[in-house]
């Protein structure tokens, strides 16, 4: 079951998303009663949360509803869509308490980046935040290149996992109780940023600085949709592509990660309690900008892929157009 | 004028805060109705931004309202007061977008952590973000030593600013201007942390992390009030100290920053867009408990101090207890 939440002439809603359609949940739940004669109580949300698993109070009915959906005819099924162009779909979690961010989770990424990957037993996921609030934008929103700093504006396609479920130390083979789901995030990073360029060099400035390039306003794209987390059988098993302009960039699958989710919901909640809405980004695979000194300029526009999620498309512009 | 938000009998309410005592808002607006003969028009909220500068809806009725309480006799006054220690204050800002932080902003705390300071011109400030669901706690409220990592942890008494309007690459020239008010923010430190101590060392492992080690629940109490804006001329001219036990560890004042607060909020606005109810915490002067190896352990309690605005008080629990 895939979820989102869309605006429509000034309202917010939420709906069943199938690429290049949605189908308004409130529809669906009236077309249900008036064809089987049984009410579906289903209230009013504008919460993806309360329709997912594993505490989404109205989950079982909007599962109900999806596989009622799956079995209509065409043209029943057709009458109830909405071509998903003529939606602003919006960032399917209105506002994440958390945005948690794995840095070098692929080996071939960390490698790219000029690191060395160590075993999994020698080494741990490094995590960062962004400021939910400023970097998130809808899908197909534009990514704004920062005035500041507009020379290397990077892409980062991930595996977003939405938790569902308040966790603290959870063990890595419960952890996977405690998502809602799964959705696409771009996690957008600027490598070259320098708040002062005048500052004196110093031993450290040699390592990547995860703050202060990773908080630009726009820098974080997500959505098209949630992927509720009953239907993904393995996390570990997901295709993950990015292009620019249509050409490939990022093409890996989420195997290849050295921390598999429920590792890294694991260890975060070792020492932060995950509450539900907070998003962990799992970190990227090889093909990012940087490794060739490619990077975004105004009028790209990327598409950011994870095949049984969808598709969530970023224009790029200059932040001053 | 110093408000504060406080819960009494299950609501949460606002008020004016006097160190030992709170008058609360609605019942202060009454009295002044039934004594002036006018009307003052306060709606209900549980907001303080409401009540402050620069864009607060009712910021000059309360403003109004404190100017009046200041006027009025010893008696009459004392009808109005509850005993804070009746009440459960709470963080003024209920749910802030984001919370800053300044690392290395008082030339003697860089010294003492094993650092060197740079000119002004020749740095910048370093700025790191904590999690607030999970990490805020109410005045009173415990600090909570994590399990995982009991040995270092380590208290950091700061001045914090309340931002009271949307701002992006404001001048330092107007920056006070965004400003809604103060507060007294402990950054609490885990000095030590080590997610996996069986990791292979790394070159950069030397440096400090501001990520991980800043994270666990309960390490950012805030409060007791916000002293608004408009009544701090100049706000670094600010005595600010901090006692464990009764004992002196950090006395200093805000004239010590690097960076003054007008060239914080002009710095981070550069590159992020700033919000009614962000927090920046603006760094810690000298004293910290890894100067000497003393640090934090249950049974512990700290008064945070900015004299001005008042003391922050904190209990320190183990986890378990």
């Amino acid at each position: 079951m895939r979820l989102c939440r869309f605006s429509y002439e000034d309202m917010v809603l939420t709906g069943f998303y199938d690429d290049n359609v949605v189908i308004p949940i409130d529809q669906a739940a009236e077309a249900y009663s008036r064809e089987t004669g049984v009410e579906l109580l289903l209230p009013s949300t504008e919460e993806l949360l309360d329709l997912l698993p594993p505490d989404g109070c109205s989950f079982e009915q909007a599962r109900d509803l999806s596989a009622w959906l799956d079995g209509l005819d065409v043209i029943a099924r057709d009458e109830l869509t909405v071509p998903a162009d003529e939606v602003q779909l919006l960032v399917p979690v209105a506002e994440p308490p958390k945005m948690l961010f794995l840095a070098g989770n692929y080996a071939k990424h960390v490698v790219e980046r000029g690191g060395t990957t160590a075993e999994r037993e020698e080494t741990f996921p490094y995590v960062f935040m962004k400021p939910p609030s400023t970097t998130l934008t809808h899908p197909g929103e534009p990514i704004l290149i920062p005035r500041v700093s507009p020379d290397q504006i990077d892409w980062e396609c991930e595996l977003g996992v939405v938790i569902g479920r308040h966790c603290r130390g959870v063990s890595e083979a419960d952890a996977l109780q405690y998502v809602a789901g799964y959705t696409v995030v771009n996690d957008i990073s600027d490598r070259a940023y320098k708040p002062n360029p005048g500052r004196k060099p110093r031993e450290r400035d040699k390592f990547f600085d995860w703050l202060h390039g990773k908080w630009h306003d726009t820098f974080c794209p997500m959505g098209p949709c949630i992927l509720s987390a009953d239907a993904v059988k393995n996390p570990q098993d997901l295709p993950i592509k990015l292009t620019v302009n249509g050409q490939v960039k990022q093409e890996a699958t989420t195997a290849e990660m050295v921390f598999p989710v429920a590792a890294v919901v694991s260890f975060i909640s070792r020492w932060v309690t995950l509450e539900p809405g907070d998003i962990i980004a799992t970190g990227t695979p090889s093909g990012v900008g940087s490794a060739t000194g490619t990077f975004l300029k105004p009028g790209d526009l990327i598409r950011a892929t994870i095949a049984p999620i969808g598709t969530l498309e970023s224009p790029v512009e200059a932040e001053d157009s």
